[in-house]
């Protein structure tokens, strides 16, 4: 009997990602969290599949997070969680799940264990402050805690504090299969290579090709990322594009 | 009669950013055109509201341009218009407005103008086809242009493209009111700040006030931005500002 290699159906698990901050909004401020995020939660199999920049508008944050945490398995936040009147987010999580805010007692102990006592003041201890039923996100950086609410994690805006929280919250995470990226970048410009990879994904229709061109001291440039669930397919499909960037006399740059 | 200085009322002028692309999602491209379209529209009174980024999968990127068209005054796009399989932006744009694609003579003339002879092929034509009714963006850099379908702007991916079609496309935005804004970084940390600054915000609605915590060398500091329409309000808030910093011994840094 031939041997049967089974093939368990690869399973994905997707997240989206709301960054709340009229200073992303207005240019002033680069969102640096969004490729970390992506990267991290794609290294324990969940795939960020959307994106929203929202202002610091209540309706608008619940607007956003409703739509997105009913049709993705995880939520992710960033921005809005600080001392001062235009941090709203936790009120507007609030606000989406129908529930009060409340003070969290651990999170206010987090807090006063930090904060030097005579600078301990209402607007810091607002920071103690989750929706009814939340879940804390600990802070490794400065103790104001996020939280978790549903499939909703509220995490802080700035880098190093939403790197602390995400990898805090990464071992309660269910992810499913990680996608696999091969690349390879060529000298041949994208209106060379496309009839030709075009037929190569119409091949591998599992195997996600992306064209990526750009232009390196003025000549073009084309790089092509391959990327799956399945390391097989993946790894198939590259080594045809190999084969047309030879056929088609391009050198490979890296 | 005392002199009455009547004040037009302020024109809010508002866009949408939807950027199209896996490579965004996966954290693999890192966006460098949001801020740019930001701070641009801004200089002609165009109020950025609203970023999604959605993946190259034409049913999200109808779905996400026809929430925002129906709600912005102006929609920029950004990507997926290359000569590629996953170049599906211009299709997609097509079916959330309901028409064809069809072939832009003045497109194919400006590509087959850049295109030297030997190279023209369908898949560098394809960058000629726009949805029906179309207007042409054109692209200094590279000749495939961005079109404009209603109020849906059709742009590069690629910055420096993008930066062209936008610089071709400016002159024929409507702007209302610019926000001007003004900006004070101190050494206290948002937490001390936080009432102070509660109550100057609530003292002037019109203007808004973000406080941006960051900590260099270890230590705290808090950039307050005052962003209004109106500059007469925008400098009495700073001032309070500037009074409120000085009354809790801050140090202004910048």
């Amino acid at each position: 009997m031939a041997a049967a290699r089974i093939k368990a159906a690869m399973k994905l698990v997707t997240a989206a990602l709301v960054i709340i901050g009229n200073e992303i909004l207005s240019g002033r401020t680069h969102d640096k969290n969004l490729p970390h995020i992506a990267v991290e939660l794609n290294k324990i199999g969940i795939q960020l599949r959307e994106v929203r920049v929202v202002p610091d508008i209540e309706a608008e944050i619940v607007d956003a997070v409703n739509a997105v945490r009913a049709r993705y398995d995880y939520v992710f936040t960033t921005g809005g969680i600080g001392p001062t009147h235009d941090d709203i987010t936790t009120a507007s999580i609030a606000k989406a799940f129908g529930v009060p805010v409340v003070r969290s007692a651990e999170a206010e102990a987090s807090l006063r264990a930090y904060i030097p006592a005579e600078r301990v003041n209402a607007a810091r201890l607002k920071m103690a402050d989750v929706p009814q039923g939340a879940t804390l996100v600990p802070n490794a950086v400065s103790a104001a805690p996020g939280f978790c609410m549903g499939n909703v994690y509220v995490m802080a805006g700035i880098p190093n504090i939403m790197q602390s929280m995400l990898a805090a919250t990464i071992p309660y995470l269910k992810g499913g299969d990680s996608v696999g990226s091969l690349s390879v970048t060529t000298d041949l410009p994208e209106g060379t290579i496309a009839d030709g990879l075009t037929a190569i994904q119409d091949k591998y229709p599992t195997v996600d090709i992306g064209s990526y061109p750009q232009f390196v001291n003025g000549k073009p440039q084309t790089t092509l990322v391959c990327r799956s669930m399945d390391t097989n397919m993946n790894k198939a499909t590259m080594d045809e594009i190999y084969g047309m960037i030879t056929a088609l006399e391009g050198v490979i740059l890296g």
